[in-house]
């Protein structure tokens, strides 16, 4: 069972969402579990704070914010989950763990017990989903246990479910992914990202990448740095590390 | 977790149902987790069945059955169970003992696993609820562990997580470890080693290791670096950069 305080420090975000109906339904859904914190990237419907669908929250799209990216989105979070249908084996190129909705609960607890940060769990479009750069942001995947047969779960109903497996009391056996050292303060999405971009200055700087690659390259390095277990202190190591890489670079092109 | 003769001896029953889309999203959670059973007592909507919310839900709808009374929608259960907003503390008359949902949900696994009858699952119209006259088929009550200023659910999210709730793992269930994607190697020693060198090299090349303090910076790197659960792809990918980076510097130097 999750506390008020902890109830507070995770953040539901909703990316590309096209029918407005969905985020007040997760609005509501939210609601009823006690999660306050939605965020939304790129809502498609400018109107969606009127959703007739959030019976009960207002309150909560009231203060809910409206970011231009993901990375934005969950700058102030250390721990990045990402909502996905698929399965392990129906995806050979899983970048990423993938943990069953239970296990990703209790690791979000875990978390929200070991620390004083933020976690959050981002839901893909109605459509298509997360795509490859969204989830470049994401440390780990979960997937609600739907059947084969029919994946697909209905937005709304999806983080109705999500938000109910969070504070849902009697949690099993602590998960086996301890990644993270207790009172160890984990990296902040928004300095791993600046270590991204860093990276790439520099990988651009010693002809690394090859034009047209920039995307790929960056897509895969945000991906690859999301699965390693950071800490702030880590973080902050490599940014050192990479900024005077970068500065001598730049300084022997001028001599 | 159910067996799919357990699941197909579970049935819900919607009663009274007022928007059809309710019953649609109903039936597409119902088919997400794999319960095939719905039945349906005075639907308000003639046209139900063509619900739009039913995303690959047509097969169930097909042969959901409707009922006139809710004596007749569980006539051939052993176990009725009602849902309700209200706590106990809410209701001095309340006729029936309460379940919170995951309660609910071991007794009506129990309940599969001892005998080869039916469970039924009621729930009421969006605006009331089950009547009294609807309880009175029910053995037990269960609830939704909503939060008291914001209790009431919409009605395809409460079908939603109670099936959810169902069909989910028990505690004792086996799957603790995450699902890894299959086929990944981790990083040999030796190659992470190999990647310690060359950081070593590049980061001397830039001036960040002060004389004197090669070997702490080392040590913290090799350190940091075995903390990380690199694969051998990553370690590969990664010591393409580092060496392009190093070659890069090198032959500024030179110039």
């Amino acid at each position: 069972m999750l506390t008020a305080e902890e109830l507070e420090r995770v953040i539901v975000v909703l990316v590309a969402t096209r029918n407005s109906l969905n985020i007040g339904a997760a609005a509501r859904a939210m609601s009823n579990f006690g999660f306050p914190h939605l965020r939304l990237v790129r809502p498609w419907d400018p109107s969606w704070q009127e959703a007739r669908s959030a019976v009960g929250a207002a309150e909560l799209l009231a203060h809910t914010e409206v970011f231009a990216t993901v990375g934005e989105a969950v700058a102030d979070c250390t721990l990045v989950l990402g909502t996905t249908a698929v399965t392990a084996g129906g995806r050979r190129d899983l970048q990423h763990p993938l943990d069953r909705l239970q296990e990703a609960a209790a690791l979000v607890r875990e978390h929200l017990g070991a620390t004083e940060t933020r976690a959050a769990v981002l839901f893909g479009s109605e459509k298509t989903g997360l795509t490859n750069d969204d989830l470049s942001h994401c440390h780990r995947l979960l997937r609600i246990p739907t059947r084969e047969q029919h994946i697909s779960m209905n937005l709304g109903q999806a983080v109705a479910v999500c938000t109910y497996e969070f504070m849902r009391a009697g949690s099993d056996a602590q998960s086996t992914a301890a990644e993270v050292p207790a009172q160890v303060a984990p990296a902040q999405a928004g300095e791993v990202e600046r270590l991204t971009q860093m990276l790439m200055e520099t990988l651009t700087q010693s002809g690394y990448i090859t034009p047209g690659a920039e995307a790929a390259t960056e897509e895969k390095l945000r991906r690859e740095l999301r699965r390693m277990p950071l800490t702030h202190h880590d973080a902050q190591l490599a940014l050192g590390m990479v900024r005077q890489i970068l500065w001598k670079m730049k300084n022997e092109n001028k001599s």
